[in-house]
């Protein structure tokens, strides 16, 4: 189950945090790692030092550009928040983060053999440490894990919101026996990032092109309906539904309609 | 009740793990640090810099020679542990340390009024990071508490270490008090199931006009989108923002499209 976990850091400024990250992961049994646009060097003296014995996590920690390629092959979506103070988003404590590891991670259930799904995987992802994660970043997950510090002082070091995330992890982990699935509401693969992300874009250009939509004048419409979309956790075939709704709606545009950008 | 629980450090060597365990103990709510014989400068730059806001916690931190001094006062002593080798200790975990604290920190049950006892009062130990505590140590505590890691790479951060226990801590202090709903993403009443229906009535209308639908070869279509979006339990806000695609679907359809039925 841990070997299903991806931890992702945004914009991270201190080598010390990265290594200090390593080795929280790696006293937890996570072994992923990936930085989106790192603002400093991953493997200096002080991110090895801070390694303390898990500097191979940072070697191996994969560099990407953008989050989408951090998460393009997830299904669970899980971003490290503060409270949430203008659209509120589905929220759950670190503990609910891992009573529900179990099913959402678990390939038989999501994952029927011949369906060609992804292999169901969580990232968690975690934001700079000066400002967190963006808005547009925590709308690109299913739910967002809040910690529950002290009101007063609630800015975690990095590292120890790593561990602390995948402290809840490991002890699902370990309560967890190999388990036959039981729940068959699932009868097939849950979409993965890069097709809900594929479909909020197409969704976008139809509202704009039957004149919904108007990006100058956004009001939260995508972040609602990104926000009613993952909170169903939606499955592959469903979004080829949506999908096509969406393709039979450009097909059906007025041609004058048809006109506009 | 985290009012009465006390962080031990005993023969820290780095000024650093004294500050970033002052700032993950005022993260979770922990004020109370004693420092037993330490082999550094508790209040340094690095100290004050990884406290990151917590100095006061470094500043106030009680240096006292001895364990014996510094857990004096304390009803229940907890000691950090790998597990022990020699002599079997009581041994806890992180999360039945918590699950303990209502009763071992009820005043009235120590504490009988007019009896003159000890305020009940929580000390955690946590020993050097080279070698941990001693057996004279470990021997001093009622019970140990170990943290349950990778048993390949088992030794944690110092800091780390205060950080999952404080955070045992103050969750347990939090099941005490009337819980804060933590799931923020209800701030609009659910829309009802007559809302619903209709909502289903115009979807459906709308794909049979665009061509989607074909209610003579229905293939489940109208059951997928149903099923889809009631998991998501939608609100009467996001329900109206659905029928006003549905609307504005309907009025971009090119005429001869609409002709049809």
């Amino acid at each position: 189950m841990l070997d299903r976990i991806r931890i992702v850091l945004i914009g991270t400024s201190h080598p010390g945090n990265i290594g200090a990250t390593a080795r929280a992961m790696h006293n937890m049994g996570l072994s992923e790692l990936a930085l989106v646009a790192p603002r400093c060097e991953a493997v200096t003296s002080e991110s090895i030092s801070r390694a303390s014995g898990a500097d191979h996590l940072v070697h191996a920690a994969r560099t990407v550009a953008t989050l989408e390629e951090a998460v393009a092959d997830c299904t669970w979506v899980v971003g490290a928040s503060a409270r949430s103070r203008t659209l509120p988003w589905p929220m759950i404590t670190p503990r609910e983060l891992g009573q529900s590891l179990p099913a959402e991670l678990n390939q038989h259930k999501f994952n029927p053999p011949g369906h060609g799904g992804h292999e169901p995987r969580l990232a968690l992802i975690f934001g700079r440490e000066d400002s967190g994660l963006s808005n547009a970043e925590l709308q690109r997950c299913h739910t967002h894990v809040h910690i529950p510090t002290n009101p007063d002082f609630s800015s975690l070091n990095l590292a120890a919101a790593v561990q602390l995330l995948a402290y809840e992890c490991r002890l699902a982990a370990l309560a967890t026996q190999p388990m036959e699935p039981t729940d068959e509401a699932r009868s097939e693969p849950l979409a993965s990032h890069t097709e809900l992300e594929r479909y909020f874009e197409h969704l976008e250009r139809t509202l704009i092109r039957i004149g919904f939509h108007d990006p100058a004048l956004p009001r939260q419409l995508m972040a609602r309906l990104r926000r009613f979309t993952l909170r169903a956790r939606p499955e592959r075939m469903e979004l080829n539904i949506l999908r096509g709704i969406l393709t039979a709606t450009e097909q059906c545009i007025h041609p004058q309609e048809r006109k506009k950008p």
